[in-house]
Protein backbone atom coordinates (compact mmCIF):
# COMPACT_ATOMS: atom_id res chain seq x y z
CA UNK A 1 0.00 0.00 0.00
CA UNK A 2 1.32 3.04 -0.83
CA UNK A 3 1.60 5.97 1.28
CA UNK A 4 -0.56 9.17 1.46
CA UNK A 5 1.48 12.02 -0.13
CA UNK A 6 1.57 14.82 1.91
CA UNK A 7 0.03 17.94 -0.40
CA UNK A 8 2.24 21.41 0.70
CA UNK A 9 1.10 23.00 -2.46
CA UNK A 10 -2.93 21.82 -1.17
CA UNK A 11 -2.02 22.98 2.33
CA UNK A 12 -0.11 26.02 1.43
CA UNK A 13 -3.29 27.03 -0.93
CA UNK A 14 -5.92 26.53 2.14
CA UNK A 15 -3.40 28.94 4.53
CA UNK A 16 -3.14 32.11 2.09
CA UNK A 17 -6.84 31.76 1.37
CA UNK A 18 -7.04 32.21 4.97
CA UNK A 19 -4.40 34.47 5.34
CA UNK A 20 -6.23 36.91 2.32
CA UNK A 21 -9.23 37.02 3.97
CA UNK A 22 -7.69 37.81 7.29
CA UNK A 23 -5.83 40.98 5.14
CA UNK A 24 -9.06 41.56 4.14
CA UNK A 25 -10.77 41.77 7.68
CA UNK A 26 -7.63 43.80 9.14
CA UNK A 27 -7.79 46.74 6.43
CA UNK A 28 -9.07 49.00 7.99
CA UNK A 29 -5.37 49.42 10.20
CA UNK A 30 -3.86 49.64 6.64
CA UNK A 31 -2.31 46.64 4.56
CA UNK A 32 0.88 44.34 5.56
CA UNK A 33 3.76 45.56 3.97
CA UNK A 34 6.93 43.43 2.73
CA UNK A 35 10.37 44.88 2.28
CA UNK A 36 12.07 42.80 -0.64
CA UNK A 37 15.95 43.16 -0.76
CA UNK A 38 17.65 41.53 -3.11
CA UNK A 39 21.46 42.15 -3.73
CA UNK A 40 23.48 41.16 -6.60
CA UNK A 41 22.11 38.72 -9.85
CA UNK A 42 22.27 34.93 -8.34
CA UNK A 43 19.34 33.79 -10.93
CA UNK A 44 18.23 31.71 -8.20
CA UNK A 45 17.91 34.41 -5.62
CA UNK A 46 15.94 36.42 -9.09
CA UNK A 47 13.39 33.48 -9.09
CA UNK A 48 12.66 33.45 -5.21
CA UNK A 49 12.43 37.10 -4.86
CA UNK A 50 9.76 37.33 -7.88
CA UNK A 51 7.85 34.38 -6.05
CA UNK A 52 7.61 35.82 -3.19
CA UNK A 53 6.60 39.03 -4.25
CA UNK A 54 3.62 37.14 -6.61
CA UNK A 55 2.57 35.40 -3.10
CA UNK A 56 2.20 39.12 -1.75
CA UNK A 57 -0.08 40.10 -4.42
CA UNK A 58 -1.83 37.33 -4.61
CA UNK A 59 -3.01 37.47 -1.24
CA UNK A 60 -3.22 41.18 -0.79
CA UNK A 61 0.23 42.04 0.76
CA UNK A 62 2.22 44.90 -0.61
CA UNK A 63 5.61 44.24 -1.58
CA UNK A 64 8.46 46.81 -1.77
CA UNK A 65 11.91 45.44 -3.99
CA UNK A 66 14.67 46.84 -2.92
CA UNK A 67 17.27 45.62 -5.77
CA UNK A 68 20.53 46.42 -6.33
CA UNK A 69 23.80 45.30 -7.74
CA UNK A 70 26.74 43.35 -5.84
CA UNK A 71 28.90 46.97 -5.65
CA UNK A 72 26.07 48.25 -3.50
CA UNK A 73 28.38 47.79 -0.86
CA UNK A 74 27.34 46.51 2.89
CA UNK A 75 27.29 49.83 4.46
CA UNK A 76 24.90 51.09 2.16
CA UNK A 77 22.36 48.12 2.77
CA UNK A 78 22.91 48.57 6.70
CA UNK A 79 21.72 52.22 6.02
CA UNK A 80 19.08 50.56 3.88
CA UNK A 81 17.40 48.62 6.64
CA UNK A 82 17.72 50.95 9.33
CA UNK A 83 15.27 53.28 7.43
CA UNK A 84 13.73 50.40 6.73
CA UNK A 85 13.26 49.20 10.62
CA UNK A 86 11.71 52.77 11.15
CA UNK A 87 9.74 52.77 8.16
CA UNK A 88 5.88 51.89 9.36
CA UNK A 89 4.73 51.19 6.23
CA UNK A 90 7.16 47.83 6.41
CA UNK A 91 6.21 45.27 8.69
CA UNK A 92 8.49 42.42 7.68
CA UNK A 93 11.93 42.63 6.32
CA UNK A 94 13.31 39.65 3.92
CA UNK A 95 17.05 40.17 2.77
CA UNK A 96 17.63 37.38 0.19
CA UNK A 97 20.23 35.21 0.46
CA UNK A 98 22.85 33.95 -0.05
CA UNK A 99 24.50 37.29 0.06
CA UNK A 100 27.13 38.11 -2.93
CA UNK A 101 30.98 37.79 -1.47
CA UNK A 102 31.85 40.70 0.82
CA UNK A 103 28.67 41.11 2.57
CA UNK A 104 28.88 40.09 6.14
CA UNK A 105 25.49 37.99 6.64
CA UNK A 106 25.56 37.72 9.97
CA UNK A 107 26.18 41.27 10.18
CA UNK A 108 22.77 41.96 7.86
CA UNK A 109 20.42 39.58 9.49
CA UNK A 110 21.54 40.61 13.18
CA UNK A 111 20.87 44.67 11.74
CA UNK A 112 17.09 43.57 11.01
CA UNK A 113 14.75 44.52 13.56
CA UNK A 114 13.95 41.57 15.45
CA UNK A 115 9.91 42.78 15.51
CA UNK A 116 10.55 42.70 11.34
CA UNK A 117 12.43 39.88 11.48
CA UNK A 118 9.73 37.72 9.39
CA UNK A 119 12.77 35.11 7.95
CA UNK A 120 13.11 34.57 11.43
CA UNK A 121 17.00 34.45 11.35
CA UNK A 122 17.94 37.01 13.91
CA UNK A 123 19.34 35.09 17.36
CA UNK A 124 16.60 36.84 19.54
CA UNK A 125 14.02 35.39 17.54
CA UNK A 126 15.89 31.78 17.58
CA UNK A 127 16.41 31.86 21.36
CA UNK A 128 12.52 32.54 21.81
CA UNK A 129 11.93 29.62 20.24
CA UNK A 130 14.48 27.68 22.51
CA UNK A 131 12.49 28.98 25.48
CA UNK A 132 9.11 27.96 23.67
CA UNK A 133 8.10 31.81 23.66
CA UNK A 134 5.63 31.71 20.54
CA UNK A 135 5.81 35.63 20.50
CA UNK A 136 8.44 35.82 17.83
CA UNK A 137 8.85 34.25 14.51
CA UNK A 138 9.54 30.91 13.54
CA UNK A 139 11.84 30.43 10.43
CA UNK A 140 9.70 29.87 7.75
CA UNK A 141 11.01 25.92 6.71
CA UNK A 142 10.69 24.46 9.93
CA UNK A 143 7.60 26.33 10.23
CA UNK A 144 5.84 25.09 7.21
CA UNK A 145 7.30 21.57 8.15
CA UNK A 146 5.61 21.49 12.09
CA UNK A 147 2.53 22.58 10.31
CA UNK A 148 2.71 19.43 7.70
CA UNK A 149 3.42 17.26 10.10
CA UNK A 150 0.71 18.40 12.94
CA UNK A 151 -1.69 18.23 9.66
CA UNK A 152 -0.72 14.55 9.29
CA UNK A 153 -0.28 13.25 13.33
CA UNK A 154 -2.96 14.40 14.98
CA UNK A 155 -1.30 13.86 18.44
CA UNK A 156 2.07 14.23 18.67
CA UNK A 157 2.99 14.16 22.04
CA UNK A 158 6.00 11.57 22.79
CA UNK A 159 6.09 11.23 19.33
CA UNK A 160 9.86 10.29 17.94
CA UNK A 161 10.69 12.65 15.66
CA UNK A 162 14.46 12.29 13.72
CA UNK A 163 15.47 15.05 11.98
CA UNK A 164 18.25 14.34 9.76
CA UNK A 165 21.03 17.82 9.04
CA UNK A 166 21.73 20.45 11.59
CA UNK A 167 21.25 23.77 9.41
CA UNK A 168 20.51 27.02 10.88
CA UNK A 169 17.06 27.39 8.80
CA UNK A 170 15.93 23.97 8.90
CA UNK A 171 17.18 21.51 11.70
CA UNK A 172 18.36 23.07 14.46
CA UNK A 173 15.16 25.91 14.86
CA UNK A 174 12.72 22.65 13.86
CA UNK A 175 14.29 20.39 16.76
CA UNK A 176 13.51 23.17 19.11
CA UNK A 177 10.24 24.34 17.82
CA UNK A 178 8.80 20.14 17.81
CA UNK A 179 10.36 19.26 21.54
CA UNK A 180 8.52 22.49 23.27
CA UNK A 181 5.40 21.78 25.55
CA UNK A 182 2.54 22.76 23.63
CA UNK A 183 0.34 20.76 21.13
CA UNK A 184 1.99 21.59 17.70
CA UNK A 185 4.91 19.75 19.55
CA UNK A 186 5.38 17.81 22.88
CA UNK A 187 8.31 15.95 20.40
CA UNK A 188 11.11 13.58 21.93
CA UNK A 189 13.63 14.94 19.32
CA UNK A 190 17.08 13.26 17.75
CA UNK A 191 19.23 15.27 15.89
CA UNK A 192 21.31 13.19 13.75
CA UNK A 193 23.93 14.19 10.73
CA UNK A 194 27.05 13.51 9.34
CA UNK A 195 29.36 12.61 12.30
CA UNK A 196 27.12 9.41 12.75
CA UNK A 197 28.60 6.41 11.12
CA UNK A 198 25.32 5.38 10.56
CA UNK A 199 22.09 7.25 10.73
CA UNK A 200 19.99 4.28 9.47
CA UNK A 201 20.31 3.42 13.43
CA UNK A 202 18.35 6.83 14.24
CA UNK A 203 16.26 6.99 11.39
CA UNK A 204 14.73 3.32 11.89
CA UNK A 205 13.40 4.88 14.97
CA UNK A 206 11.67 7.84 13.61
CA UNK A 207 8.11 7.63 13.88
CA UNK A 208 8.01 11.15 12.10
CA UNK A 209 12.03 11.36 9.97
CA UNK A 210 12.49 14.56 8.88
CA UNK A 211 15.24 14.46 5.71
CA UNK A 212 17.41 18.18 5.89
CA UNK A 213 20.76 17.25 4.92
CA UNK A 214 20.95 18.60 1.20
CA UNK A 215 21.83 15.13 -0.08
CA UNK A 216 19.98 13.33 -2.86
CA UNK A 217 18.70 10.29 -2.49
CA UNK A 218 19.93 10.14 1.33
CA UNK A 219 17.05 8.39 2.54
CA UNK A 220 16.81 4.33 1.03
CA UNK A 221 13.79 2.31 2.11
CA UNK A 222 15.40 0.59 4.70
CA UNK A 223 16.35 3.64 6.85
CA UNK A 224 12.60 4.06 7.08
CA UNK A 225 10.43 2.04 9.58
CA UNK A 226 7.26 0.61 7.66
CA UNK A 227 4.00 3.67 8.98
CA UNK A 228 6.76 6.24 9.40
CA UNK A 229 5.49 9.87 8.35
CA UNK A 230 8.61 11.34 6.49
CA UNK A 231 9.07 14.89 5.23
CA UNK A 232 11.33 15.72 2.55
CA UNK A 233 12.72 19.39 3.30
CA UNK A 234 15.78 18.50 -0.04
CA UNK A 235 15.86 21.13 -2.55
CA UNK A 236 18.59 19.72 -4.55
CA UNK A 237 19.33 20.46 -8.00
CA UNK A 238 20.32 17.48 -10.09
CA UNK A 239 21.08 16.34 -13.84
CA UNK A 240 17.85 15.62 -15.45
CA UNK A 241 18.08 12.32 -17.07
CA UNK A 242 15.16 12.50 -19.04
CA UNK A 243 15.96 15.85 -20.75
CA UNK A 244 20.07 15.53 -21.05
CA UNK A 245 21.94 19.07 -20.11
CA UNK A 246 18.57 20.36 -18.13
CA UNK A 247 18.45 19.84 -14.12
CA UNK A 248 15.55 18.70 -12.22
CA UNK A 249 14.53 19.25 -8.42
CA UNK A 250 14.74 16.81 -6.49
CA UNK A 251 14.80 16.00 -2.41
CA UNK A 252 16.80 13.63 0.10
CA UNK A 253 14.13 11.11 0.02
CA UNK A 254 14.48 8.30 -2.43
CA UNK A 255 10.40 8.86 -3.38
CA UNK A 256 9.29 5.97 -4.89
CA UNK A 257 11.07 3.71 -3.03
CA UNK A 258 10.50 4.95 0.74
CA UNK A 259 6.05 6.19 -0.50
CA UNK A 260 6.14 1.94 0.04
CA UNK A 261 7.30 2.00 3.33
CA UNK A 262 5.82 5.22 4.95
CA UNK A 263 2.67 5.52 6.04
CA UNK A 264 2.29 9.56 4.25
CA UNK A 265 5.25 11.27 2.44
CA UNK A 266 5.73 14.95 1.31
CA UNK A 267 7.10 15.43 -2.68
CA UNK A 268 10.07 17.29 -3.92
CA UNK A 269 8.24 19.59 -5.27
CA UNK A 270 4.82 20.26 -4.00
CA UNK A 271 6.20 19.54 -0.19
CA UNK A 272 7.63 21.81 2.10
CA UNK A 273 8.36 24.49 -0.70
CA UNK A 274 5.43 26.22 -0.89
CA UNK A 275 4.96 26.32 2.38
CA UNK A 276 8.20 28.37 3.12
CA UNK A 277 6.88 31.26 1.39
CA UNK A 278 3.71 30.39 2.78
CA UNK A 279 4.55 30.90 6.31
CA UNK A 280 6.88 34.02 5.32
CA UNK A 281 3.25 35.64 4.45
CA UNK A 282 1.87 33.93 7.98
CA UNK A 283 5.11 35.96 9.77
CA UNK A 284 4.23 39.29 7.70
CA UNK A 285 0.68 39.06 8.67
CA UNK A 286 1.69 38.36 12.10
CA UNK A 287 4.30 41.37 12.26
CA UNK A 288 1.13 43.51 10.89
CA UNK A 289 -0.74 42.85 13.86
CA UNK A 290 2.32 43.17 16.42
CA UNK A 291 3.15 46.92 14.80
CA UNK A 292 -0.77 47.65 15.39
CA UNK A 293 -1.86 46.10 18.51
CA UNK A 294 -4.62 43.76 17.33
CA UNK B 1 33.90 -2.65 38.16
CA UNK B 2 32.61 0.73 39.74
CA UNK B 3 32.39 3.27 37.75
CA UNK B 4 34.75 6.67 37.12
CA UNK B 5 33.87 9.24 39.57
CA UNK B 6 33.84 12.99 37.44
CA UNK B 7 34.65 14.78 40.13
CA UNK B 8 33.46 18.19 39.43
CA UNK B 9 34.94 20.21 42.35
CA UNK B 10 38.01 18.99 41.57
CA UNK B 11 38.02 20.14 37.54
CA UNK B 12 35.88 23.13 39.23
CA UNK B 13 38.53 24.05 41.41
CA UNK B 14 41.41 23.66 38.06
CA UNK B 15 39.34 25.94 36.31
CA UNK B 16 38.95 28.44 38.51
CA UNK B 17 42.80 28.74 39.41
CA UNK B 18 43.52 29.37 36.06
CA UNK B 19 40.68 31.97 35.74
CA UNK B 20 42.68 33.73 39.13
CA UNK B 21 45.72 33.70 37.00
CA UNK B 22 43.93 34.73 34.23
CA UNK B 23 42.94 37.81 36.24
CA UNK B 24 46.02 38.77 37.64
CA UNK B 25 47.31 38.31 33.88
CA UNK B 26 45.08 41.47 32.75
CA UNK B 27 45.28 43.70 35.83
CA UNK B 28 46.46 46.52 33.74
CA UNK B 29 43.08 46.69 32.30
CA UNK B 30 41.35 46.66 35.93
CA UNK B 31 39.62 43.97 37.61
CA UNK B 32 36.39 42.15 36.71
CA UNK B 33 33.11 43.20 38.31
CA UNK B 34 29.86 41.01 38.99
CA UNK B 35 26.91 42.82 40.02
CA UNK B 36 24.59 40.01 41.78
CA UNK B 37 21.18 41.71 42.31
CA UNK B 38 19.11 39.52 44.98
CA UNK B 39 15.20 40.30 45.70
CA UNK B 40 13.60 39.47 48.49
CA UNK B 41 14.77 36.62 51.26
CA UNK B 42 14.25 33.58 49.88
CA UNK B 43 16.52 30.83 51.99
CA UNK B 44 17.96 29.15 48.94
CA UNK B 45 19.10 32.28 46.44
CA UNK B 46 20.80 34.06 49.75
CA UNK B 47 22.81 31.18 49.82
CA UNK B 48 23.53 30.68 45.90
CA UNK B 49 24.57 34.77 46.25
CA UNK B 50 26.50 34.13 49.25
CA UNK B 51 28.53 30.91 47.42
CA UNK B 52 29.08 33.42 44.33
CA UNK B 53 30.25 36.52 45.99
CA UNK B 54 32.74 33.69 47.67
CA UNK B 55 33.66 32.64 44.48
CA UNK B 56 34.41 36.04 43.25
CA UNK B 57 36.17 36.57 45.82
CA UNK B 58 38.38 33.43 45.99
CA UNK B 59 40.01 34.48 42.45
CA UNK B 60 39.87 38.11 42.14
CA UNK B 61 36.54 39.19 40.54
CA UNK B 62 35.18 42.23 42.26
CA UNK B 63 31.53 41.28 43.23
CA UNK B 64 28.80 43.88 43.74
CA UNK B 65 25.70 43.14 45.80
CA UNK B 66 22.59 44.74 45.06
CA UNK B 67 19.85 43.61 47.80
CA UNK B 68 16.74 44.95 48.64
CA UNK B 69 13.60 43.78 49.61
CA UNK B 70 10.87 42.05 47.78
CA UNK B 71 8.67 45.41 47.51
CA UNK B 72 11.54 47.21 45.47
CA UNK B 73 9.24 46.44 42.88
CA UNK B 74 9.83 45.71 38.99
CA UNK B 75 10.14 49.07 37.98
CA UNK B 76 13.19 50.12 40.27
CA UNK B 77 14.82 46.94 39.58
CA UNK B 78 14.81 47.70 35.76
CA UNK B 79 15.71 51.00 36.52
CA UNK B 80 18.99 49.38 38.25
CA UNK B 81 19.53 46.73 35.26
CA UNK B 82 19.53 49.64 33.20
CA UNK B 83 21.98 51.58 35.20
CA UNK B 84 24.57 48.49 35.66
CA UNK B 85 23.94 48.31 31.77
CA UNK B 86 25.93 51.09 31.34
CA UNK B 87 28.19 50.94 34.65
CA UNK B 88 31.92 49.85 32.69
CA UNK B 89 33.27 48.57 36.50
CA UNK B 90 30.43 46.08 35.89
CA UNK B 91 31.35 43.46 33.38
CA UNK B 92 28.29 40.73 33.95
CA UNK B 93 24.98 40.87 35.88
CA UNK B 94 23.60 38.49 37.84
CA UNK B 95 19.42 38.56 39.35
CA UNK B 96 19.32 35.61 41.15
CA UNK B 97 15.80 33.43 40.25
CA UNK B 98 13.43 33.01 41.13
CA UNK B 99 12.54 36.58 41.40
CA UNK B 100 9.45 36.79 44.20
CA UNK B 101 5.95 37.17 42.77
CA UNK B 102 4.68 40.32 41.07
CA UNK B 103 8.45 40.44 38.98
CA UNK B 104 8.53 39.30 35.29
CA UNK B 105 11.16 37.36 35.16
CA UNK B 106 11.36 36.83 31.28
CA UNK B 107 10.83 41.03 31.44
CA UNK B 108 13.88 41.38 33.62
CA UNK B 109 16.39 38.89 32.01
CA UNK B 110 15.50 40.64 28.98
CA UNK B 111 16.50 43.73 30.29
CA UNK B 112 20.16 43.22 30.78
CA UNK B 113 22.57 43.44 27.74
CA UNK B 114 23.32 40.11 26.08
CA UNK B 115 26.81 41.51 26.38
CA UNK B 116 26.56 41.07 30.11
CA UNK B 117 24.32 38.44 30.30
CA UNK B 118 26.89 35.85 31.87
CA UNK B 119 24.15 34.07 32.94
CA UNK B 120 23.13 32.84 29.74
CA UNK B 121 19.56 33.34 29.91
CA UNK B 122 19.28 36.25 27.74
CA UNK B 123 17.17 35.30 24.29
CA UNK B 124 20.03 36.65 22.03
CA UNK B 125 22.29 34.51 23.75
CA UNK B 126 20.46 31.19 23.28
CA UNK B 127 19.66 32.09 19.66
CA UNK B 128 23.53 32.69 19.20
CA UNK B 129 24.26 29.22 20.76
CA UNK B 130 21.55 28.00 18.05
CA UNK B 131 23.60 28.84 15.04
CA UNK B 132 26.82 27.66 16.53
CA UNK B 133 28.32 31.24 16.80
CA UNK B 134 30.88 31.10 20.00
CA UNK B 135 30.80 34.91 20.87
CA UNK B 136 28.28 34.54 23.23
CA UNK B 137 27.72 33.85 26.67
CA UNK B 138 26.86 29.72 26.98
CA UNK B 139 24.50 28.98 30.27
CA UNK B 140 26.74 27.98 33.33
CA UNK B 141 24.73 24.90 33.98
CA UNK B 142 24.84 23.03 30.44
CA UNK B 143 28.30 24.95 30.12
CA UNK B 144 29.29 22.76 33.07
CA UNK B 145 28.43 19.37 32.04
CA UNK B 146 29.95 20.18 28.61
CA UNK B 147 33.04 20.30 30.06
CA UNK B 148 33.07 17.51 32.23
CA UNK B 149 31.76 15.69 29.29
CA UNK B 150 34.43 16.60 27.22
CA UNK B 151 37.44 16.32 29.97
CA UNK B 152 35.84 12.50 30.00
CA UNK B 153 35.24 11.64 26.49
CA UNK B 154 38.02 13.07 24.47
CA UNK B 155 36.37 12.43 21.19
CA UNK B 156 32.89 13.63 21.18
CA UNK B 157 32.45 13.23 17.29
CA UNK B 158 28.87 10.89 16.34
CA UNK B 159 28.60 9.96 20.01
CA UNK B 160 25.00 9.38 20.97
CA UNK B 161 24.10 11.76 23.50
CA UNK B 162 20.25 11.50 25.55
CA UNK B 163 19.49 14.69 27.44
CA UNK B 164 16.14 13.54 29.93
CA UNK B 165 15.03 16.82 30.64
CA UNK B 166 13.82 20.27 28.43
CA UNK B 167 14.36 22.73 30.80
CA UNK B 168 14.97 26.19 29.36
CA UNK B 169 18.94 26.73 31.57
CA UNK B 170 19.88 22.99 31.07
CA UNK B 171 18.40 20.69 28.89
CA UNK B 172 17.43 22.74 25.80
CA UNK B 173 20.69 24.52 25.84
CA UNK B 174 22.77 21.67 26.38
CA UNK B 175 21.01 19.91 23.34
CA UNK B 176 22.01 23.00 20.56
CA UNK B 177 25.36 23.16 22.33
CA UNK B 178 26.38 19.46 21.73
CA UNK B 179 24.82 19.21 18.61
CA UNK B 180 27.27 22.11 16.64
CA UNK B 181 29.88 21.30 14.43
CA UNK B 182 33.25 21.39 16.47
CA UNK B 183 35.75 19.77 18.76
CA UNK B 184 33.33 20.36 22.01
CA UNK B 185 30.83 19.01 20.70
CA UNK B 186 29.66 17.07 17.12
CA UNK B 187 27.21 14.40 18.94
CA UNK B 188 23.95 13.22 17.97
CA UNK B 189 21.64 14.60 20.52
CA UNK B 190 18.11 13.57 21.61
CA UNK B 191 16.10 14.97 23.95
CA UNK B 192 12.98 13.22 25.57
CA UNK B 193 11.05 13.43 28.45
CA UNK B 194 7.75 13.36 30.68
CA UNK B 195 5.87 13.10 27.25
CA UNK B 196 7.53 9.90 26.28
CA UNK B 197 5.66 6.89 27.92
CA UNK B 198 8.83 5.10 28.60
CA UNK B 199 11.96 7.61 28.57
CA UNK B 200 14.16 3.95 28.79
CA UNK B 201 13.72 3.28 25.00
CA UNK B 202 16.25 6.38 24.92
CA UNK B 203 18.38 6.24 28.08
CA UNK B 204 19.51 2.50 27.30
CA UNK B 205 20.96 4.36 24.04
CA UNK B 206 22.58 6.70 25.25
CA UNK B 207 26.74 6.63 25.13
CA UNK B 208 26.85 10.00 27.26
CA UNK B 209 23.40 10.22 29.47
CA UNK B 210 22.25 13.50 30.75
CA UNK B 211 19.55 13.57 33.38
CA UNK B 212 18.35 16.96 34.17
CA UNK B 213 14.65 16.07 34.86
CA UNK B 214 14.40 17.14 38.52
CA UNK B 215 13.18 14.36 39.50
CA UNK B 216 14.97 12.41 42.25
CA UNK B 217 16.43 8.89 41.52
CA UNK B 218 14.67 8.82 37.80
CA UNK B 219 17.53 7.19 36.45
CA UNK B 220 17.78 3.22 37.41
CA UNK B 221 20.25 0.95 36.84
CA UNK B 222 18.37 -0.98 34.23
CA UNK B 223 17.86 2.29 32.40
CA UNK B 224 21.51 2.79 31.56
CA UNK B 225 24.07 0.97 28.89
CA UNK B 226 26.87 -0.47 30.26
CA UNK B 227 29.92 1.50 29.89
CA UNK B 228 28.05 4.91 29.17
CA UNK B 229 28.84 8.41 30.47
CA UNK B 230 26.05 10.00 32.92
CA UNK B 231 26.15 13.32 34.20
CA UNK B 232 23.84 13.72 36.68
CA UNK B 233 22.34 17.00 37.14
CA UNK B 234 19.67 16.46 39.77
CA UNK B 235 19.31 19.04 42.63
CA UNK B 236 16.53 17.69 44.36
CA UNK B 237 16.16 18.08 47.93
CA UNK B 238 14.53 15.39 49.77
CA UNK B 239 13.92 14.47 53.37
CA UNK B 240 16.90 12.38 55.28
CA UNK B 241 16.02 9.43 56.53
CA UNK B 242 19.60 9.23 58.34
CA UNK B 243 18.74 12.82 59.83
CA UNK B 244 15.05 12.74 61.10
CA UNK B 245 13.64 16.47 60.18
CA UNK B 246 16.53 17.11 57.71
CA UNK B 247 17.09 17.48 54.26
CA UNK B 248 19.62 16.12 51.83
CA UNK B 249 20.53 17.17 48.45
CA UNK B 250 20.12 13.90 46.04
CA UNK B 251 20.13 13.94 41.67
CA UNK B 252 18.18 12.29 39.61
CA UNK B 253 20.29 9.46 39.00
CA UNK B 254 20.40 6.09 41.55
CA UNK B 255 23.81 6.82 42.05
CA UNK B 256 24.93 3.89 43.86
CA UNK B 257 23.06 1.41 41.56
CA UNK B 258 24.25 3.17 38.28
CA UNK B 259 27.67 3.57 39.05
CA UNK B 260 28.06 0.23 38.82
CA UNK B 261 26.65 -0.01 35.52
CA UNK B 262 28.37 3.34 33.62
CA UNK B 263 31.39 3.60 32.96
CA UNK B 264 32.32 7.13 34.68
CA UNK B 265 29.61 9.17 36.28
CA UNK B 266 29.10 12.56 38.39
CA UNK B 267 28.14 12.78 41.82
CA UNK B 268 25.53 14.88 43.49
CA UNK B 269 27.08 16.89 45.22
CA UNK B 270 30.27 17.57 44.37
CA UNK B 271 29.18 16.98 40.27
CA UNK B 272 27.74 19.51 38.19
CA UNK B 273 26.87 22.36 41.34
CA UNK B 274 30.69 23.48 41.78
CA UNK B 275 30.86 23.57 37.67
CA UNK B 276 28.23 25.94 37.47
CA UNK B 277 29.37 28.55 39.61
CA UNK B 278 32.67 27.86 38.08
CA UNK B 279 31.40 29.27 34.47
CA UNK B 280 29.79 31.96 35.80
CA UNK B 281 33.22 33.14 36.88
CA UNK B 282 34.42 31.95 33.55
CA UNK B 283 31.65 33.95 32.09
CA UNK B 284 32.53 36.95 33.79
CA UNK B 285 35.98 36.87 32.89
CA UNK B 286 34.97 36.57 28.91
CA UNK B 287 32.82 39.73 29.37
CA UNK B 288 35.88 41.53 31.46
CA UNK B 289 38.11 40.54 27.79
CA UNK B 290 35.24 41.75 25.70
CA UNK B 291 34.58 45.23 27.11
CA UNK B 292 38.47 45.84 26.70
CA UNK B 293 39.09 44.53 23.75
CA UNK B 294 41.48 42.15 24.85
Amino acid sequence: MSAEIIDGKQIATEIRSKLAEEIISLSSHGVPGLAVVLIGNNPASEVYVRMKKKACSDIGVNSYEYSFGEDYGEENLLKLIDELNNDSKINGILVQLPLPRGYDEKKVIEAISPLKDVDGFHPENLGRIVIGDRDCFQPCTPYGCQIMIKRTVKNLKGKHVVIVGRSNIVGKPLANMLVQKNDMANCIVTVCHSASEDISKFTLQADILVAAAGSPGLIKADMVKPGAVVIDVGTNRVDDPENPGKCKLVGDVDFEAVKEVAAAISPVPGGVGPMTITMLLENTVKAFRLHNDI
